[in-house]
């Protein structure tokens, strides 16, 4: 939910003089996405979204975002598409920011989530996962392992206020994390982000995948791992293992599992758990005064990770 | 900014099931608006918005609201009109609200204000009273004089927060204005709300007006006097005179004024600064937690108040 910059009319103009896209028609804010400041663009040749970069992304990752993006539509998997300036060029400055547009995807993210849609969304995984080969550049994923030490001691002193003991039981986890972290899994570009709001669909058919703004070099089974988190638990915090069968059946079909792999998810899971939660947790304590964006729970993350620390084998995600 | 009320896939199927509009393609949020939630709908047919009606609202009202969309339209002049059922409705229920689903309108909105902007909403203003003539169904202004002692009671407590002295500035103002006010002047159809947000253009032609949830029946030149206020200050709170005039005089050449308007203007501009002021107040002073809106600054108004204070004739606004 977001426009955190305006576009003045001159410098709208001026930006989409660059492009071969005939005069704006329309120009909406859209209420979705977190980080960035989303429109809809309309112009003589059609829809587009125009997207102005705020302060979250660094702007030296944009060549990496939107790069991929051309990548993987290339590739013919579907997502939005950068669309170039008569220089050539996906990536420009407005309002001081760097800004892109891209291509307007048909679909609606599912605000229930069936079964059908994990299946959807095992498969389409998996095709980005094929589709991201041979992309060029390399972005590391700042958010895993490495990275969780920093994101807990910027909220450990205060974590108390969302639930006492907490920090301790996040310092708990992530040593046990650290010491058990898998290696050498096959890797390569994964999104990272695959919540239910970045993945559209059309009667029950996946449309497509928008926000690859966390995308990132890493195991393949780590985004699996964030997919189980995000779309296989009901509301009420139970974990639907019809749903988790049918996305790793429908991932497997497409690309099959290593043994490794398959071993791996529990902890894996439990890692993509702890990240959201640092993450959450972080936002949570640290609300900017008069923001637009409601911070999300932290504590149904505790909750995720507490299943996945019980969890043996594959079995209980509907597996073996 | 609003998006107050997300829609589940099912609830919209049914509710887009309704229509002769296909499938739904597209669904998404818009950050604009501040009273109800507002989507961008597009489906095998076209696009189109989804307004949910949230509680600030009156249901009572929506029938005057959608019926003069409708009313207008006929009549030629460009605004959004209600998209009927197969059952012949405009309004229906939808996620416990009542909701309709209206035509999208192309233009821009202007972020930057050009004197020619002011021509074109003068001229549009004045089309809009022609159009609404005629028009069956009555609502009287409850945000007119009779409505603001109860507006500043609900804020007079704590007004000094905002400004030291402001509710015995503001109680002044509308003890006097209560004796002053205009009676009689020739009335109809207003909009009320015509601020530049509500009215778009293309190529600096004015291609219609939007957000008719406050129009009631009232003086036309009350509805001129918003718009002195909204659209004739500059940012550094200046009145600039060249964009009243043109926006008086290209009103008048659709629709000339009487003496008594002219001569009404001032004191119905000061009215109508503090109407804005006294609903900025109160949302200044009631913020609710977590709001996605950021309340706008009520003292830009007394700003605007104060200058009208001083005008002695329409000669201030560029005329005689």
């Amino acid at each position: 939910m977001a426009v955190y910059t305006d576009v003045p009319d001159d410098e709208l103009a001026a930006f989409v003089a660059e492009y071969d896209l005939g005069a704006v028609t329309a120009f909406k804010g859209i209420a979705e996405g977190v980080e960035n400041s989303n429109f809809l663009l309309r112009t003589e040749r059609g829809s587009y979204i125009l997207t102005l970069y705020e302060k979250r992304v660094r702007a030296g990752d944009l060549p990496f975002f939107l790069g991929l993006m051309e990548h993987l539509a290339a590739r013919g998997f579907a997502c939005p598409t950068p669309v170039k300036g008569r220089d050539g060029l996906a990536l420009r400055q407005l309002c001081g920011r760097p800004a892109a547009i891209v291509t307007f995807l048909e679909g609606l993210w599912p605000r229930r989530i069936l079964a059908v849609h994990c299946a959807g969304v095992g498969e389409g995984m998996a095709r980005l996962h094929q589709a991201g080969e041979g992309f060029a550049i390399r972005r590391p994923n700042d958010l895993s392992v490495g990275g969780w030490p920093r994101l807990l001691a910027a909220s450990a002193e205060r974590a108390h206020e969302v639930r006492p003991g907490l920090a301790e039981e996040l310092a708990t986890e992530l040593a046990w994390l650290e010491r058990h972290w898998p290696q050498d899994l096959p890797a390569g570009v994964i999104h990272a982000d695959l919540f239910p709001d970045n993945v559209f669909f059309r009667d029950l058919e996946l449309t497509g995948v928008i926000d690859f703004y966390f995308a990132c070099n890493d195991a393949f089974a780590y985004d699996i791992a964030i997919c189980l988190n995000a779309w296989c638990f009901e509301a009420d915090g139970s974990f639907n293992v019809t749903k988790a069968r049918l996305l790793l059946t429908r991932y497997e079909a497409v690309r099959p599992l290593s043994a490794a792999e398959y071993a791996a998810l529990p902890v894996l899971a439990r890692g993509s758990a702890l990240r959201f939660l640092l993450t959450r947790l972080y936002d949570w304590l640290n609300q900017p005064p008069g923001a637009f964006v409601k911070p999300k729970d932290p504590l149904e993350y505790l909750s995720k990770l507490r299943f996945h620390q019980g969890v043996r084998d594959v079995g209980a995600y509907g597996l073996g």
